[in-house]
């Protein structure tokens, strides 16, 4: 599915951004990148060294010399844009994008970024078909390139992955609670020794709040051999 | 409910990232950074440089030379990590995390990054609550600083402002209905004078197929102007 998705960047100032939203593609499996008009040189060696592990991407990248030409191979072509823009052009919330990806079929995305300091202009947004901007703070609405891509990414990622979204998948091994009440039934002996238990009328809520304690703490076998050996080692007679 | 949430970058190594780290908590509505021994010299060039318009919060950031003070005012701390620890500590997930900062009140949240390549420690994992590793690709999941502080920014601000996520917000001017009769009113008086309508029995099917292309365009009232201008120039006795 991930083949439905090409990136477009459109005069990118920077080597820099290139390599890091190449590295933003890699990290949410996706490989299309073009890039129409870069500023420096192509290849460029500072795109090279911020893509890190990402230089496939960087290497296979497609250079255009127009928008036109880039988005051609596209059937919805969709911009990014920082600013609401005076364009008869339908602006989509960043759901109903979703909701539109996952609805179509058989039908190839193109999602476009302008520049970093001027943003799309009114000529590109013309050849898309919608206009969606990343909701930001009123104050600060001027994203980073690779971040409003990461953060594009990172949602269409989403929308395919959702179960990893959900539940933590580590198993913690937390100790049977056999290890636990055994560990509880050491502490409760040396107390005993120790005299803790007074009044003994008490003892009983004494030792729930022991188990409250304890058995909130979800320790796996390792830690109940360190919460065994710090027990003994306190009540040794030693100073 | 901003004021809940402070970041904290344990030994960062280059300056852009920190820079790129405090624009996207500016883009986000977030202020609180902490830097725990930092590499390179405080304050930083680079970093105020990358900082663009967020330079605010690069001068107040908080300098710590060890984790242990830079976490000690928060009663939460969510440590950010690209491999899953073996420790015991609950990994949490996106959604989990979501809820529970949601769920906590008058609790203050330390989310905590670690240095760009090594990720954290596990010293400094053993001073937080829970562990959440940004979902990705498998092949690839080594997220760029920047890119993870601000999906996570982006996180948040979505749970705090999801009517933004919903709706498109922009009301287009799509010409009243008049307008738009008014101009297929006029393309079928030219088409007819043209000829246009042969055979007469398919007129209505052909006067509807119109129908369906224009009413679908959406026009605003300059576009009517426009389309209504072409169709005037088309139909012209000039050559």
């Amino acid at each position: 599915m991930k083949n439905k998705f090409g990136f477009i960047l459109i005069k990118p100032q920077l080597g820099e951004n290139i390599g890091a939203c190449a590295r933003s593609l890699k990290n949410f499996g996706f490989t299309k990148l073009s890039i129409v008009s870069p500023k420096q040189s192509w290849p460029n060696q500072k795109a090279k060294a911020t893509s890190v592990g990402a230089y496939g991407i960087i290497k296979k990248a497609k250079i255009y010399n127009n928008t036109h030409d880039a988005v051609s191979n596209f059937n919805i072509v969709i911009s990014f844009s920082a600013r609401k823009r005076d364009i008869n052009k339908k602006h989509i919330s960043i759901n109903q994008f979703l909701k539109i990806i996952k609805s179509k079929k058989n039908t190839k995305f193109g999602l476009m970024f302008g520049p970093e300091a001027s943003g799309l202009s009114n000529d590109d947004l013309s050849l898309s078909n919608y206009i969606l901007q990343i909701p930001t703070s009123k104050k600060f609405k001027s994203l980073n390139l690779s971040h409003s891509l990461s953060i594009i990414c990172y949602e269409i990622f989403k929308l395919e992955n959702s179960n990893k979204f959900e539940k933590n998948t580590k198993n913690i091994k937390i100790s049977s609670k056999r290890k636990i009440f055994s560990l509880v039934l050491h502490l409760k002996k040396l107390l005993e020794k120790k005299g803790f238990f007074v009044p003994t009328e008490k003892k009983h809520t004494m030792l729930m709040n022991i188990n409250n304690l304890i058995y909130r703490m979800e320790p796996n076998d390792k830690e109940i051999r360190i919460l065994a050996s710090i027990i003994s080692s306190l009540s040794k007679k030693k100073y």
